[in-house]
């Protein structure tokens, strides 16, 4: 592109992402809607008790300039050192680079983009990926460009990047979720993670290694961070509070190295002065005495029990109908359905029963295909409505089939165009 | 400047502004400091017992979906029709427009700079105004201009600013904070604030109403706000609740045309998603049912006793040495010192004996001049701290002065360049 003819206001008008259709919108609204669409923590998530305790204790003993005050762009001192703890002693992330608390990563994403692309430049994103960060990409001027995703692997094509790598110019970034993928679920393997590192380094730039569900592991052991192993220090690794403390805080943080993270500050500093401050410091409370990481093992625990029903759901349909990756934790399970099964007829029915899932074109980077993918988010429904919920998915999918050849001489013949795999 | 060399990492590293003296530093961060520097509330502005009760029935009485969870960009739709509502009832501004929370006016500014200017364009500015303002123009590659002050008239000079807006390309928006300035401490008289609307009509440009500190009205009557009389929505209107609620909450407002909003919805869902969700609650709890007007009230009583007591202070020093501006409301008096006092000794005299203030150069658009003016904050310290502040000043100023003419002569035979006005 052009610098000449970039303009702020053009991009802000004309992002990508989120062209959510009709059915799925409609699906989303109505009252007794069963949702698998939104990445929301269940309600009984929230430790509602532990929160009024603390939450007493500031309006009672602390002072009020230690949490109702302005505070340092770069946060709260003692959070600051409990999360760089944490990243130690439950991350094996033993690295010197300093941590900056922002507001939710959305706004690490945000940042990062601000202080390292200049319009024009181009970041790798996985073919699916979370669209706030594609936004966020477009909105200063920059590409996101997608690397196609090798779902055997669960990881993205190492052999596609590479080519993308050397034939791109301008490429300033990846954007990975490599832990528990968002929509598809996926992690990838160490070695691949440890193949990636050594393609950045080959050609000299930036991940950005999103990690916003990383903590909630169900089965199997973890995969080491890619920052774990980040010697040259071109990882920034980005952490939320999202998924085990509340959304609502918008407490996330940055780990970057020192030159990096001098521009990030007077971005942070820039973009709100610094984050809220009382729920740092009812953080800050939480991970020193009340037991954090039993709340964050309380959320495995029931979350475990969800993504477990719903793979039990999604076993009872047929695999020629569908197929799915099964994570190994996170928030979302990634299905495709199968290619004689009618997308937009599929989502129709679907909607027309109130469920609601996020179709794959709305988390596609260029905002369009992967239309026989959908997400399904098993952390906010009940284990009734998964049941429910997945067995309506499998009545829909059933009766979106095009079995019969004739139905596709018929569409022919009355001037439809034939519904095949791709055709869309 | 050429949109080729443009880029954001650049701008981020060398944004001016805060060029802090070390004597400034100095006197800030001494344990025993006389602070008149930061724009902070008193520790007796928090209402931490109402907070503490509107707390517990939050995490007592409330669904936790309410305040804890995701929530819309635009913020809570509680808390938007009570801010429109007080703005009517309180600002007399009836305007159709809709109010976007944010997170802090720092935000809202970052945001409407990001939305409406192209890298190039040009912001005017008040020649001594919020470096936070400044900064997020230059953070997109857009160009802050200083309008000069008339500070007789205790407005932006009506010619230059009419001059400018004449021969300068790409002027896309003024920034003004025409109620109790930041840092001056003036207020715009209505015709003057009418006289800039009608040359933002003349030369299509958009005003960015700036007016953190507008409900804290201590004499007088209060001036209506540009947006009250803005037919043609080319006013923002920014609102913030850091002075009358808690800085550390970060909510603020932005009220604009629709057109805008639907850009400034969209770069908000990029920023950071949405703003704290538990202190958009509080805060709407706060008005519906714990007396917020009453608070505010309550403010004022407490400010207007400091504004008085550092106006008294500050008038037992002499006319010839030092002039201020009498405020009407806000947090800020204006300082400027006499030619004949040289302001490098002075700020290391003050800093010395541990009185902090803000120098002119560092509220400068430009980053330098106005070294002779000061801001002083009076809603911090108590009112015996302003007593004993105020008289260190005064001598200060004393011990600063170039009465001698042979001091001058001294100082050329010294090598050392005469201290003149005008001569740093």
């Amino acid at each position: 592109m052009s610098t000449t003819t970039f303009t702020f206001a053009s991009r802000m008008a004309h992002l990508t992402g989120s062209p959510l259709r009709e059915n799925a919108k409609r699906a989303m609204t109505a009252k007794d809607t069963i949702s698998f669409a939104y990445g929301y923590p269940a309600t009984e998530a929230f430790p509602m008790d532990t929160l009024r305790k603390i939450s007493n204790k500031l309006y009672t003993e602390y002072d009020p300039n230690v949490f109702l005050q302005y505070a340092p762009s770069e946060g709260y001192a003692v959070l600051r050192r409990l999360i760089k703890e944490r990243l130690a002693n439950n991350a094996d992330i033993r690295s010197d680079d300093d941590v900056l608390i922002v507001s939710g990563s959305t706004q690490g994403m945000d940042l990062v983009v601000k202080v390292l692309c200049d319009p024009g430049d181009v970041v790798l994103c996985e073919d699916q990926t979370f669209s706030g960060a594609v936004k966020a990409v477009q909105s200063y001027g920059a590409v996101p460009m997608p690397v196609p995703m090798d779902l055997d692997a669960q990881s993205v094509d190492l052999d596609a990047l590479e080519h993308m790598l050397s034939t791109t110019p301008n490429v300033k970034m990846m954007y990975l979720i490599p832990t528990f993928q968002n929509p598809l679920g996926t992690s990838m393997p160490l070695e691949k993670r440890k193949a990636v590192y050594e393609l950045a380094r080959k050609y000299d730039i930036v991940i950005f290694e999103d990690d916003p569900y990383g903590e909630l592991l169900y089965f199997g052991d973890p995969i080491a961070k890619m920052k774990s192993f980040d010697t040259d220090g071109r990882v920034i690794y980005s952490g939320s509070f999202s998924k085990v403390l509340a959304p609502s805080t918008r407490l996330g943080f940055l780990m970057a190295n020192d030159e990096l993270m001098r521009k990030l500050v007077l971005a942070k500093q820039v973009a709100d002065s610094h984050s809220n401050y009382y729920w740092q410091v009812m953080l800050a409370e939480f991970m020193l005495h009340y037991d954090f990481e039993g709340h964050v093992e309380y959320l495995k625990r029931l979350y475990r029990e969800r993504v477990k029903a719903m793979m039990a759901a999604l076993d009872r349909i047929p695999q020629t109908m569908l197929r799915y990756i099964r994570p190994t934790g996170g928030y979302f399970i990634g299905c495709r359905m199968a290619d004689d099964i009618d997308p937009d007829t599929f989502y129709d029915i679907i909607a027309d029963r109130h469920v609601a899932v996020i179709p794959g074109d709305v988390m596609s980077v260029t905002g369009h295909g992967y239309e026989r993918d959908f997400r399904l988010n098993f952390t906010r429904p009940s284990i009734e409505e998964i049941d429910r919920g997945i067995g309506i998915i499998g009545e829909a999918l059933e009766q979106a089939r095009i079995t019969e050849p004739s139905d596709i001489e018929n569409s022919c013949r009355s001037g439809r165009e034939p519904v095949l795999a791709g055709a869309r």
